[in-house]
């Protein structure tokens, strides 16, 4: 049974699910904004099994999120980078990674942190609504049409 | 095969993509968001098979997110509400609508808007430090051990 696609769907929600919701692709984009760049690294890294890793690199390709760069011709070998809409989908993985923060550890043993590059302080994503600066509440949020 | 868990690893994106990464739940829960309690209530607005549906609501409750109430006697019937942990998720789920809006559209076409209940003023997501206030560049974070 074929299962459902939302990237049709009239909601912004529906559509990155279908983008990022296959099974790995956070984790392969995790690995990419940590600057991995070949397939074997992203083996080494995730311990994904290689068809997998094959289906996502060539999705996450196909919707513009990394681009193929050859890298070795003989033999021919190839390196995926981001895209600027590559980048961007960091936002989610940062909104994943603060809810995760609060949520999915029960102290405060959580063993890594985002920092600043330059200043070394520490990087905590919040979501906020870009007029206010203020976190969301959905109880305080209604859907529209424009 | 029985596929990789990631809600052991000690990563906050891996466990969330474990939590909700599961095809279909990012739209059971935007359902939740927008008032929906009610099995039949999930089934019409999305068109989700009855078992995926009753798969995604048991591992939502199960991890938290919803709470299961009966509300009819005879015959039996429960709603599904959302925990404060199930709200909380709502971050993410914004943070791919904002996603989605810019890069999932090709021009101004998207139908819909979140907009604030009381004021009617457009919601606009956006993920940012929390300590700066400003958006995230993935270029100048890095991660680090605690």
């Amino acid at each position: 049974m074929r299962r459902t696609r939302f990237d049709d769907w009239d909601c912004p929600i529906a559509r990155v699910t279908d983008l990022m919701g296959d099974w790995w692709t956070p984790l392969v984009l995790r690995e990419c904004f940590y600057g991995r760049r070949r397939y074997d690294e992203f083996v080494e890294a995730l311990g994904i099994p290689r068809p997998v890793l094959s289906a996502r690199l060539a999705r996450l390709v196909d919707e513009g999120l990394l681009e193929k760069q050859q890298y070795e011709e003989h033999p021919p070998r190839w390196e995926y980078r981001l895209t600027d809409k590559g980048r961007a989908s960091w936002d989610v993985l940062a909104a994943m990674w603060r809810y995760g923060m609060d949520w999915q550890w029960t102290d405060d043993d959580l063993p890594l942190a985002l920092v600043d590059r330059e200043t070394g302080a520490e990087v905590v994503p919040v979501v906020v609504d870009e007029a206010t600066g203020e976190r969301l509440d959905v109880r305080k949020v209604r859907l529209t049409l424009r």
